[in-house]
């Protein structure tokens, strides 16, 4: 009988992104993980499907997590997202008390993790960035190439 | 016949904050008008309540408007809140362009209007602040003390 491999957490992310780049929506894709590592959450962008402003991948995955767990904390939590949290998601990843946040590609226009550093932030998580930084760069890229 | 006064957004995002003590929320309460002055969207912070870190009563208050007028963006729409919006809040207020921020007290703990000066923001709205901003501190620290 062939093992089954586990899908990483990440993968799950970029395929979340994907599955938000084939409705029209910027491709980002989010997933948390309790502390065993298990997939609490999962979610990619929809803010034009839902005509919601703060449909990121990253508050939807969050709000989807405090909800199975029914507490607005997720203290010791995961999140991994494809791209760089925007300040929005920064505040709301904060609030949430999210353990460590996993990231691919830096967004140099709208990265928001320098609001982990600021004196409004109560809560930083540990960052690991750079994860599948070239896969999420290029699909980005793709994206808003073949919108233009 | 006596002429019935119009309530003013303010007074109504008051009543918000107020219904928002009442059930055991940090009260503050947010309105968003149109350009003729009509209420689009009323609501107060509903954090615990939902279950959810990002529920305050800007980004509840945004989540109806852009439902009611099935938009992501909210341009020309003025938003009115007891209290200086967070940094959370303050990111999505400028991606729903929100034209006119009207809002009571400062928070100097985590008060986000400094967001509307950085490089990541895009869209600022007009400031108005102070607006009833005696009221809005005042029910804040009652509300605080009570808990204590």
């Amino acid at each position: 009988m062939p093992i089954s491999r586990q899908q990483s957490p990440m993968d799950m992310a970029f395929e979340e992104a994907e599955a938000a780049a084939l409705r029209g929506e910027v491709p980002v894709g989010a997933v948390i993980t309790d502390q065993s590592g298990q997939i609490i959450a999962a979610a990619g962008n929809r803010t034009i499907e839902l005509a919601d402003p703060t449909a990121h991948a990253e508050i939807l995955a969050i709000r989807k997590a405090c909800k199975a767990l029914s507490s607005e904390r997720l203290t010791g939590l995961d999140l991994y997202v494809t791209l760089e949290p925007c300040n929005m998601c920064a505040s709301a990843i904060s609030f949430a008390r999210i353990r460590r946040l996993y990231y691919g590609c830096d967004d140099d226009k709208m990265g928001g993790r320098g609001f982990f550093h600021s004196s409004q932030c109560h809560h930083a998580p540990e960052i690991y960035d750079g994860i599948g930084a070239q896969r999420s760069a290029q699909m980005l890229q793709e994206f808003f190439r073949n919108r233009r």
